[in-house]
């Protein structure tokens, strides 16, 4: 019998599942839409309705399938509780008990488990990826926001009550750029895709720089794939705007070194796709801010996680690590 | 038989010995000079007899004691490898390999092993202390320097290489202070003792503050005591001192919340004898730079530590982590 696990990733937008055998292969996959179920219990039927459906799918494809378990990546997901907790893109308010409510839809799983997104990213990478046999790593995800989840000895940290793990939120400048959260200051308002957007329009207002291939462009239109193309074509603006970001990158990767100690970190996400532009100044800075036993010592890697699949696969590894 | 631990705290100037009950009650100590041992071998062979003097003299006092093993704080100690690596303030260069020095000496104990300085007192606190149950929470030293031991799941976390749990060194204000370190703007420039000197001259510069208490102090003679008693009479520089020193620390403790989410942070040493002075704006500070998630959950609590006998006492409890 070949086992597989199912991953559920579900965004603000659309939850998309899939099965996954234990190489991180996803066999099938499909998705449903998030925000038009404004009822849970609706939102589980139909979630539950959808997996059921795949498992059929893939069991028309081998019938020699064993399913282990379901493993969801979900914002503000809480691995201690199964739940989601007033995550703010998500439709659903306040506390929602989702692993509960599936064990009604799937009684016989052997695992059935929740956390956040990065979380089951790092989870990913540690089953499937490039952190296989790594003991200490942490994992950052640039994208929308920066999410990300720290493993040490060989375990996700979760922390006092589930939620521990999210470095995008510490302060990189005292009194700096709003945040998303609220806050000022924190390294994802720097380094996330939009962050990277907001330091395009500070360079361009600071240099008057008309000239630049990205000054045709709104603030709403702006993204980091623009960025990285113009880069590539040596607009000024754009290589400062990943200098400037690897800068600050290095510096918050640093604390984490700090506190953590790792063998490596992973870095994953639309911005990370620009390869040297963000690794090269991200190594440096890291490197400036380091104690001496620290230097040349840790590791800055690119996720090995293929990136459209990368959600559900990382959801799916939660099942793994749980049988385990 | 009443079992007991030996702790050993090794600073750059002495090195203080003493056997701990496991209520964390130092029975009976002594100490030797550190730096007057050029030799390591002669140091070793000199601490050794100091160990063993003073197990004589305790089982004076109590015939039926059993030495569980020998627990041992030091700069730059590394668990993994029981080694001192290139601590700036020993006199000892290199890699020290203390524990297999020791074994030579004390080849029956249960067990024998090394950590850094706040490491041990993390230890010490979770085994004797204010930690006692906790399973998740961090512990800063507040001294010359600024140290830091992380606990995740009831166990040190030592990372990669041993070093982890350096959190002194995270960067509050990117090129800001000179650290001891070299690198520019590490948390330990402006939360340490000397840091809080710092803040003082930079106040009294700022505002030519002459008439303040401080005014009459050199850079060389201004301490953090002096700085709390100058607050106690009203002066306006050194509360704004401890004002400021909170806001850093609340910064920093931010970031660690954000990796570790942690049920507690304890804090450590001289500076947080001023109670409220420092421990208020260091709350504010923390709430003000969470994710919401975060707010009102985490606990900054004074260590439960006796202050003279906390480094020997720290250091007894790895000791009983060993054990357990």
């Amino acid at each position: 019998m070949k086992k597989v696990a199912i991953g559920v990733d579900i965004g603000g937008t659309n939850t998309a599942i899939g099965v996954v055998d234990n190489e991180g292969n996803v066999m099938v996959k499909d998705n449903i839409s998030t925000p038009s179920h404004g009822d849970i219990k609706k939102y589980v039927a139909d979630l539950s309705a959808a997996i059921k459906e795949l498992i059929k799918s893939v069991k028309l494809l081998n019938e020699d399938l064993e399913i282990l378990g379901i493993g969801i990546g979900a914002p503000n997901g809480n691995y201690y509780n199964g739940t989601i907790e007033y995550a703010p893109n998500l439709s659903f308010k306040g506390v929602i008990h989702l692993v509960d409510l599936l064990k009604g839809s799937f009684p016989d799983m052997q695992a059935l488990a929740l956390t956040n997104d990065a979380n089951a990213a790092a989870i990913g990478e540690m089953i499937y990826g490039g952190a296989k046999g790594m003991k200490n790593f942490v994992m950052y995800t640039l994208g929308t926001g920066v999410g990300s989840g720290v493993v040490v000895d060989g375990n996700m940290v979760y922390g006092h009550d589930g939620f521990a793990g999210e470095c995008g939120h510490t302060t990189l400048i005292p009194g700096g750029r709003l945040c998303g959260c609220g806050a000022k200051g924190h390294l994802e308002a720097y380094c996330s895709a939009p962050g990277m957007k907001r330091t395009a329009f500070e360079i361009m207002a600071r240099d008057n720089a008309g000239d630049s291939l990205l000054a045709d462009k709104s603030f709403q239109e702006l993204d980091s794939k623009m960025i990285f193309d113009a880069a590539e074509k040596g607009d000024k603006v754009a290589l400062e705007v990943f200098e400037q970001t690897g800068k600050w990158l290095g510096q918050g990767l640093a604390d984490t070194v700090h506190h953590l100690s790792p063998e490596a970190i992973f870095l994953f996400g639309g911005p990370t796709a620009a390869g040297d532009y963000i690794f090269k100044p991200t190594k440096e800075s890291l490197e400036s801010h380091l104690l001496p036993i620290f230097t040349d010592k840790i590791k800055i890697l690119p996720s090995q996680l293929k990136p459209g699949d990368a959600a559900i696969v990382g959801a799916s590894a939660l099942v793994w690590k749980e049988i385990e």
